[in-house]
């Protein structure tokens, strides 16, 4: 029998749930998955640590990255957006596969530098674009590239939140520069620039040029202390939201937006296409659903992806009986250590999250301009 | 330290599954539920079971539930609906707490029996109805438990499948008055009686009475053979079908229908509440989600209920990331087996479900002859 | 050239102007309407009349029905429903065609004087549905006759409106069941099994027998002077609300429902019809819709019902310019005195109304003993 | 008694039919309208024009429109785009009132000397923005107005049709440069732009800045002859689609498109604001609809716009009895014939008109320049 492969994982707040959560799931509901080990949980405050690793699973704790990337078989990357580079690349020149979350790098020099790392090495480097692995959106993946919409036309992809509407929200690393390369634009931006790779970069020859405009609304933000009290007020040197237009290879219009301040949305990730012979409409907040409109159908159709001819969906409930946000990680999962089990690439590669992140400079390079920027796509 | 509570589970198909895996989350997401050792599956089929017991995280299993009863802490009854009776009485006879899926017993005797044995137990019986344990749910018996929808007038409760519309899908044993007792009515309608009594019970004072219809489309199905080939065809002597109106002791007005030939519906079990101040609208296909209407609102407020102040929500992910039909079983489960640990009651309780048979019963009867039936509803 | 069809109006309040508004939108429209003149508007309220006179475009008025019913050649009976019988019958005697407002009358006794009186005419009497002259309505009506959902199965309707919610909300005839005969049964239900009919009559044999339900909330309601201060209080002797259950010749199951205290429901008439091809629902708040799904849909379809080949939308705008419900009046004016214009039937026809109204008072029969009741539906 | 006032129209096609019905139906819903006499209807084509006139109610016909203008009272534009200026400024100069169709111009140039004309006029002059004047529109701006959104920080604007997505549909003056102007941008843009101003315009400060991008999908469309033969191609010289960033003075957020290639899409013009305190959603093929978010509400209500409170609904129907797409031309004539008769101001003017033209003209820009382009919105 072969070895359980071993995790070390580097965070342990919200994404280190969710990874924990996938992996500790994919015994009962993947059989097939390889077996795997939740062997360290890597952070910097000991208390803390250990309570999430006695919660998620693991073995063992680290205060330092250097300790475990070269010791275990996979590294998790999950820190904020300024620890990615480093990690990810030694531990891919240790010869340990690694899942970044996204995006990919707060600055596309270190995403650079991270798809170089990952193109000399001989394990998977995967970006955690975990919304590829919703049931929806695959098989909205599969009438596109089947060509149920025909040639494609319009692209439209926005990302609204409002945790951040109030502005005496308290500060944080994501509203950083430095530590977060970019606000709205890299968080969730990210997200729509790679479902749209993914869903029509083919059949689009992917995004040629873009515009941006990004926008700070609140300044600057306060930090709390303990007893909820207004120590200081850090600046925001991020953006709060962004939009972007986009021009595809084939012709297609693009039109992208992000925002944190969009009052009344929490999650809502949409993602719209129309084609010369259907449409279709993607919304997270539904995420069992799709809406789809193709070949003599006279409105847009509401499909609950929930069949078990449906992608994944034969591995959880019958039909109608939905699934969660959580469960993207769970299939992010199981393609991801299946690849690094059975030696095979993994998509979303460091390669592709380096052209999303192409992307994402484009549009900030865009606003700073005032000029449309072009992109090398690479899907040409 | 405690040690665990030990559980022995009679079914290991898809309730089987659903409750290992809302078992198995536990000590992630709910810390402070009592520790327990999946102990002993039972069920007919060696092999079969070997393989659910491995897939479920049982240490070992059983072909006789006879022998499992008394040894372990907690007994899952999920087998089907004619082995509810004996096997839950052996086991609360012996000391053991069960957890019964619902409907309680395919007879109203037999839930007597149930409840008899349920009273003079002195550890905690319930039945499985999950859908209470969705936070919607609970939001939404919050909000009528605070008066916001005034004086409750009318209630809709309707529960649409489609997978019996083909004729020639195959016979099951939910298809068997012997076995099951009934069709669409208990295994669905029992769901929405359920609903129906924890969200208004108490401020309606109940059922009063109840006229029913139920409806048998095709009269046989076909057994199939290894090979597809049909070996012959069985009759069908439950209901694809019901539809019942109800009066509550309040003179609110209550209508309720369940169909396993509904085309085009997967699982939508939809209630609809309108008070003399409000209204509220929930739809399972969308269980994230509930519609509002109350004070000087214009129309009903699509609430997404995934803030951290909803029900169990702070349990999981951050507002906007939804759950799926899974997180209902984990919600039960964790209340569940807190009882037991604690020595406290558990709601849905055997007493309150054979209230809920009381009234599929009534509406039976009431098909039967034609006439009004009362209903002694136990919630004056 | 003919001479303009004459036409006398008894009743100038809201039906009154729903139908002089269709009437006087006719030529622009449908130019091959027959040409009429509105010759006498008839009422009580001499001053008020005579300003609606000038408003609706008649050329006189009068205060006694009976001076007018025989002078027109058609005859549009808008008054409250106790006076339906009379003049409609006095009307038809003296050769006068008649569209009477819904319900045909407040008991099935008039309605059956009314129905014999249109049998002897030589002239079409016909009952004011409206709803079905909606495109939606008709286009779901050609899918459902061309057998595109297959065996029809379940049938529900309910009409919910808001307008008594407030206990204080001031009496009209509409709650006194001499005057008006039934409350939501007559008013809105009416319109329910009429569409039933309509759309499901042909194909389920119509209905076989019936459950009922009335229920009155509110039991009285206070009559206010014209400082606003109350007068008095009178009693509501007809039903708030009703449910009714339904079997057809086929076996098909009906459900159906209407209030006027349903919280946030403002005219919210929803019929929905499951076959065993396909299902459809629609809504009169958004009546340009039809949510169908046929064939190998997977789920439902929403078709904006504005396509030049939909029904009757080649008179008025291009697709996606929607109509509003004061259109459902123009398209049933122009079929009504077509037919009286022609020669020809019009449908519906006092007879179906009848039939309509034994549906009705098969459920407040059912309602008053407790149990089902056998409707001679004559669609068998 | 005052004389009517005496209208010349020009055009007698969709919008000649859209207006003539409006003006017909005032005095029935708007008595307190001016009197009107449909005077004489100007075009080419005699036969068609007389049939026009016969059903539109006009008492004489033209061929010469500068025959007309100076002889009238008021004159309705609504010829094609580049027959906007020559007339409307004659008009204006003979002390005519105008109502032009939209958008004002086809080139910026032409928009400023009817501005210039308007300016020196005693009269009226009008663009027909008829969607300012819809209900939830309405209702819409006076929220705004109110603050109940707070500090307005996006605004989105999408107008989809798809009557262009065969690529063999036929060729139409709509798609010529020089007839025209622009394509989508400004058949329906122009619908945008305006309504962003009206909404937002004063919370905002209007628009500062664009960036662009106008994309002609098909190159060349067909003529057809009267067999429906193919007799030519022409070429599209204008846009089918566009997508345009905004920025406002405030420092919020636009994000604008239309097309007419979105499969599917029949008229849908959908606005989307958020603010600090609320947002709301409107879309034109449900446009009885205002979606609202406002103070402690949780998600959008879902507002049916037709209380007898609500702007222009107590003119029409009782509560829920829905109006369709021609009610909004109802409303503007009511307000443009009165501001004539009135000698009082009309909004949309020709100065707002000619701000709305040059937002358009600024994205045409920013397209041709590949960079954003300041405007001057007029409204700081």
């Amino acid at each position: 029998m072969t070895e359980p492969l071993t995790i070390g994982m580097l965070g342990y707040r919200f994404m280190g749930r969710a990874h924990s959560n996938a992996i500790a799931r994919l015994p009962m509901f993947f059989p097939d998955a390889p077996a795997v080990e939740r062997h360290t949980l890597i952070g910097r405050d000991e208390e803390a640590l250990a309570e999430a690793a006695d919660q998620f699973g693991f073995n063992n704790t680290a205060t330092d990255w250097e300790d475990v990337v070269g010791e275990v078989d996979v590294f998790y990357n999950l820190g904020p957006n300024h620890l990615h580079a480093e990690p990810s690349i030694a531990a891919l020149e240790a010869g340990t596969a690694v899942l970044c979350e996204k995006p990919l790098a707060p600055t596309l020099d270190e995403a650079d530098r991270m798809r170089d790392a990952a193109a000399q090495a001989t394990v998977p480097a995967g970006c955690a674009f975990n919304y590829r692995f919703l049931p929806a959106i695959q098989y909205a993946k599969g009438l596109i590239a089947d060509g149920e919409l025909g040639e494609i036309r319009h692209v439209r992809g926005r990302y609204l939140q409002d945790w951040l509407v109030d502005s005496e929200a308290p500060w944080a690393w994501r509203m950083d520069a430095d530590l977060a390369g970019s606000g709205a634009l890299g968080d969730l931006g990210a997200h729509t620039v790679d479902l749209v790779r993914f869903l029509v970069g083919d059949r689009t020859g992917g995004i040629d040029r873009v515009s941006g405009h990004l926008e700070t609304f609140v300044e600057e933000r306060p930090v709390y202390d303990d007893v909820g009290e207004i120590e200081e007020y850090r600046p925001v040197t991020v953006d709060d939201a962004y939009t972007a237009q986009a021009e595809f290879a084939n012709g297609a219009v693009g039109s992208f937006e992000a925002s944190r301040m969009a009052t009344g949305h929490k999650n809502d990730h949409t993602i719209e296409i129309h084609g010369s012979e259907g449409s279709l409409k993607f919304a997270l907040e539904r995420l069992n659903e799709l809406e789809v409109l193709t070949g003599d159908s006279r409105g847009y159709e509401t499909v609950l992806v929930t069949e078990e001819t449906d992608p994944y969906v034969d591995h959880w409930w019958p039909p109608g009986h939905t699934i969660g946000w959580e469960h993207s990680f769970v299939h992010e999962n199981f393609e991801f250590l299946s690849a690094v089990a059975e030696g095979t690439e993994f998509s979303p590669s460091f390669a592709e999250a380096y052209e999303v992140q192409e992307v994402l400079d484009g549009i900030e390079q865009a606003d700073e301009h005032g000029e449309w920027v072009s992109v090398d796509n690479g899907q040409e």
